[in-house]
């Protein structure tokens, strides 16, 4: 990839004079930080930017690294085969006019595919703003060119992002604010070759990128993004443009049809250690809070507030509490050098609201704000010091520098909510950034940047463990000849025998086709029990009648196998079952997701399924822990602790059910989905009740 | 209310010629626009800031409409009274050291409360910040000076503070990023008399106040407050600050401790009609979202978007989504508008990305926003248009003033993200204030507001209707005497002997204390029945083997009534019962909340109060528009809908039932707490199957 973040020579193809357009803007850009061979290349100009220009590729006299293309889209095919033919590695067409714009355009990216494979040229775009590099001033794009005279600030922050704004106009905003700076930014476009993987792989071996922020509409090869994210140290951001549903793929299994849009993508992306954002800024604010802190330091969150307002030390608790942090209890020591400043009848507490001693103070020559800092600073029981803070009073000020180094040393993360005066505040917001502090307008995302910063991360060394378990289960061969024959659901008897090689314990239950078959069952079984009428491919069997519950005796399990056997016209089988004991009942199963294939999900079973919709996903397969922070992300995992008269559920039970269920989709391809509904909790464990699986 | 909002002559006492203190800066902030008589007041002075100072305030030659004092606490009390003596109508004390303080402070603000009593005198404070009114240029704050000479920006939006911050500093931050205009804020401070009804009945009338914003800390008189708001016609925003639960009170009934700290407030601000916020910017940000567009516009919120980027339209596509608007589909007129500055390839679509009709007609004259933003204001299928738009390009610009009449003529909300270079950013967002658009530098935010212009308002006239059903109802002489001489927890027997005289359906049952009544009750309730041991006070039962389910034979139920009446000693009943049928539990109560009084409470049953503490509140008494509104804030309520063989409850139904609970509370001021849970889902309706009443 060295060809298109380190060329040493390109070539522009649609390079022009006019300056109103895209292709005078790239020569300019290049020309502003660029320090390779530029070569122009447009037959109609002898010269462009007082460069010499070339009237095609062959002329150019020297070995080209790079071809940024800026010509319409129908002249591309032809240009990049033009490129392969003269050895260039690799192309950036920045051009408009492919897939995204319908037939035709999805056409002319096919042909560019074509070409790819068949030359190896590797292609980065079409339909982008290519490469912002501010550390190295490599501006490989046709972005206005007063974005790159006015200058970029460089930083250690890198973007992968699928919309140019994000690359163009997005950054002369956040810079023009000095809010951060950045070291590449990659516009991918339509992703005909290079994608976010390619991009992902390189920057995580970037010795210039400290944190990686995606902005994403799709993801190519959502397996392969997962495994990079994992394996990635640096902190990793994502923003996914295009969450909501949009009217959800007809699905016959609840795993699949509560995995909405984004459900899958949310649990894959916290499994793999990825911070998620919702917004453009809000994406920015988290990559430059990473940056300043990219290891989760240590301590739960115990945050020492530092307010010159009582009020907005009382939001800010609330927003503590809130975002998983807590609000430090103070030591004897700390209040009492607290004290030694306050007021004597104001008793030092968190938040500290230092207003009172600045007015005891006024014009002693003591400060405040550094005294009070380091007051908590010192306390063992604080993890991390938020400051709030107002830039513009003439009366009292503040001196960064000094936080800065005091909270350096104590080695705890030291945030700012920064209000106040328009150019005081600019002033403060950059020296902020130039010290690596992070500071926010808003106190809300003050707090939750702080957030980010303790959450638990997973190790990457786990996802290299590997879990072999599986590999050496092998279904009896009717079960394997089913598996690889039927298509559609499979019935619950059947389902479950599958699940249960698997070590997934379920319902103890035998099938009966006559009365005969019926009363040796109920031996084996005992009261009270559960009959269903099983028809083949039928899943909804409430809803048909074919569900009788509380069976309590020889007498009665007799009549409902009649009614049972009338009400299928004779053709099913009754399937008698254990009633399971237990008020608790959970779903699971396992789908395979376009982007991400083989994943489980666990959510509230029984009618809860359909009110709250409180589901967890993991891509498989799951290792251990994978598998306990999934049941750590559902929000039901209270019902695992146990209540009045409800058993509790041993964690490492269901996520022995969890990994089993990967493993299952994983070793049968044809296996679409798996449903366990419910899994019910009982005294000695869970137990899958009713499940069906869902072949191709 | 008059002498603290417009008085004539105004004595400062404490005012100084020392330039750094509070009673200085009064003096010049009122000289900075305060057009009547200014009277310092201090015996050290002949004069200060060129104005004659009086040793006294029996000095000053004319009656003092208002006296602004800031002094040492421990003076305060003996300065009230003078101002009393001398016919001052009112006080501002600005001085802290009082409640917030300890000790001492309480008792002077004690003798505070004590005065304004015997004298009737007003009192506003003390430890505030006093008024600034930015239309009328009056100050009558301590604030940094500075502030006041760099000019306030006049608006419509009034608040009241339970903050100094936010009648100073922070209004220094929004006005100087020229974010928003104020016309009256009140700094409330410790309120001993003046509080935020006072201030907020004066503003509902004022008719330099369009919308009404509140920090509060504390609630003074809830069930006042929560009809003011609700009363008001103006918009009203509440930011509460101490949310978080610290320690909930110790609680008999689930209702109680349900109620958590925020919930009941929750439920009586969303009951009465106010926006609640939870931010300081977010606060203004939906003041100034709701300055102009006061009342709900027509529609249900379809939304075209105008963007110059792809991904922004996306990701505003997302949160439109997620905040109850809808993406807007375009009529084909104004598709056929749009094609005609769009390029041929490229089919009109909301989110409309504009980019490729700007690059297609640049130069040509053609206004690509203009054009595009009234194709979509034409369109009857969408009510208010979202534009994201970037102000420094230098190749394309917008006109916000054509943008605000072309909006104002289509009678449909226009808002703005604003993204841009910052100077460029400022002036639109300038330009954007001057003409009351509200434009917004997060996505979110943006899309935050114009959700709130949407949200649905109550009727200020269901206030008034009242509903005198209760009156009517007596208990029988047997029931009343519990009610009055009992303390602490009823059985659930007599406690649904109360709901049910007040038409809550309740389980069918009947009381057994021997062998014989067992029998009777047995032939008049039928199988499958519950038995329940009560025990004086055992609100337990389950956890206390007391409970025994599904009893389907007279011998069964024999047995169970000698093996709870062993288990309780032979001193408790046995409670027979109607065994209800169905799957969904909900639970309904009322509490008594310190600020708002009684309050009915909605919410989940069963295990899954546990788990999800999913609980909606509304203050009593409720009407039918109050009872339904609490069932639709109900996270739950799509268990009313009714599933796979359970039933579906009328809302109406369960209505009655929340108001009616209300009205007990109401009647009855001895009940503390009522406890239904569960409340049964059935086939008929609702039924309550266990209830207690907690008496004080």
């Amino acid at each position: 990839m060295n060809f298109f973040f380190k060329p040493e020579t390109i070539a522009v193809i649609g390079a022009t004079a006019n300056p109103v357009k895209g292709g005078n803007a790239i020569v300019k850009n290049l020309l502003a930080g660029f320090k390779g061979g530029i070569y122009p290349v447009n037959p109609k100009y002898q010269q462009i930017e007082g460069l010499r220009c070339y009237p095609s590729l062959r002329e150019i006299p020297v070995a080209v690294d790079l071809a940024i293309i800026f010509i319409p889209a129908v002249q591309v095919p032809a240009a990049i085969e033009e490129c392969a033919r003269c050895g260039v590695p690799g192309v950036m067409i920045e051009s408009g006019g492919f897939a995204e714009t319908g037939t035709e355009g999805r056409n002319l990216q096919q042909e560019i595919a074509r070409i790819r494979k068949q030359t190896g040229i590797r292609i980065w775009g079409p339909n982008c703003m290519g490469l912002v590099d501010a550390i190295n001033g490599r501006f490989f794009s046709f972005m206005d060119h007063n974005a790159v005279k006015r200058g970029f600030i460089p930083g250690r922050v890198s973007l992968i992002v699928q919309s140019g704004m994000l690359s163009a106009s997005f950054l002369v905003d956040i810079m023009s604010n000095n809010i951060m700076g950045i070291s590449k930014v990659c516009s991918i476009g339509n992703k005909a070759d290079i994608n976010e993987n390619d991009l992902l792989s390189y920057l995580i071996n970037d010795p210039e990128t400290s944190v990686i922020g995606l902005y994403l509409e799709s993801i190519a090869a959502g397996r392969r993004f997962a495994e990079l994210c994992r394996q990635c140290t640096k902190p990793i951001v994502v923003l996914k443009g295009g969450k909501s549903p949009k009217g959800a793929a007809a699905a016959i299994s609840h795993t699949a049809s509560l995995a909405g849009n984004h459900r899958v993508l949310e649990g894959v992306l916290a499994q793999s250690g990825v911070f998620e954002a919702d917004d453009f800024k809000q994406m920015m604010d988290l990559c430059r809070t990473l940056d300043a802190y990219p290891q989760r330091p240590s301590g739960s969150g115990r945050t020492a507030v530092i307010t010159f307002s009582g009020g907005a030390g009382i939001v800010a608790a609330d927003f503590i509490d809130q975002m998983k942090l807590s609000v430090a209890e103070l030591a004897v020591p700390a209040k009492n050098a607290l004290q030694a400043i306050f007021p004597d009848w104001m008793p030092p507490t968190n938040p500290v609201d230092i207003w009172p001693a600045i007015e005891k103070n006024m014009g002693t020559g003591v400060d405040v704000y550094k005294e009070s800092v380091q007051a908590v600073l010192d306390d063992p029981g604080v993890d991390a010091v938020l400051l709030l803070a107002f830039a513009g009073n003439s009366r009292f000020t503040f001196n960064l520098a000094a936080f800065d180094a005091q909270a350096k040393k104590a080695g705890k993360p030291f945030f700012i909510w920064l209000s106040g005066r328009r150019d005081e505040a600019f002033r403060a917001q950059t020296e902020a950034m130039s010290l690596g502090i992070p500071a926010f307008p808003e106190l809300r995302r003050t707090v939750e940047c702080l957030s980010a910063v303790f959450r638990k991360r997973p190790s990457p060394e786990s996802a290299v463990t590997k879990n072999e378990d599986s590999s050496r289960i092998t279904l009896p061969p009717d079960l394997c000849r089913i598996l690889e024959s039927v298509h559609g659901p499979l019935d619950e008897y059947i389902s479950k025998q599958i699940l249960s090689v698997y070590g997934i314990p379920v319902v103890s239950e035998k099938l009966a086709t006559n009365p005969t078959e019926c009363l040796l069952a109920l031996d084996s079984i005992g009261y009270p029990l559960v009959m269903k009428g099983i028809t083949p491919g039928g899943v909804h069997k409430t809803e048909m009648g074919l569900v009788e519950l509380g069976i309590s005796n020889k007498e009665t399990a007799g009549r409902t196998f009649q009614k049972l056997m009338e009400k299928m016209n004779q053709r099913g089988k009754v399937l008698l079952q254990q009633q399971a004991e237990g008020k608790i009942e959970l779903i699971c199963g396992l789908m395979r997701d376009p982007q991400f294939g083989v994943s489980v999900m666990l959510g509230m079973g029984g009618v809860m399924a359909e009110v709250f919709a409180e589901t967890a996903f993991a891509m498989a397969p799951l290792f251990r822990e994978d598998a306990l922070d999934l049941i750590e992300r559902f929000r039901g995992k209270k019902l695992l602790e146990g209540f009045r008269g409800t058993p509790a559920l041993d964690r490492e039970k269901l996520a022995a059910i969890l990994i089993a269920l990967g493993n299952i989709g994983l070793a049968h391809p044809r296996i679409a989905e798996v449903d366990i509904n419910p899994l019910i909790i009982t005294a000695t464990g869970a137990v899958a009740v009713d499940a069906s699986i869902i072949l191709e």
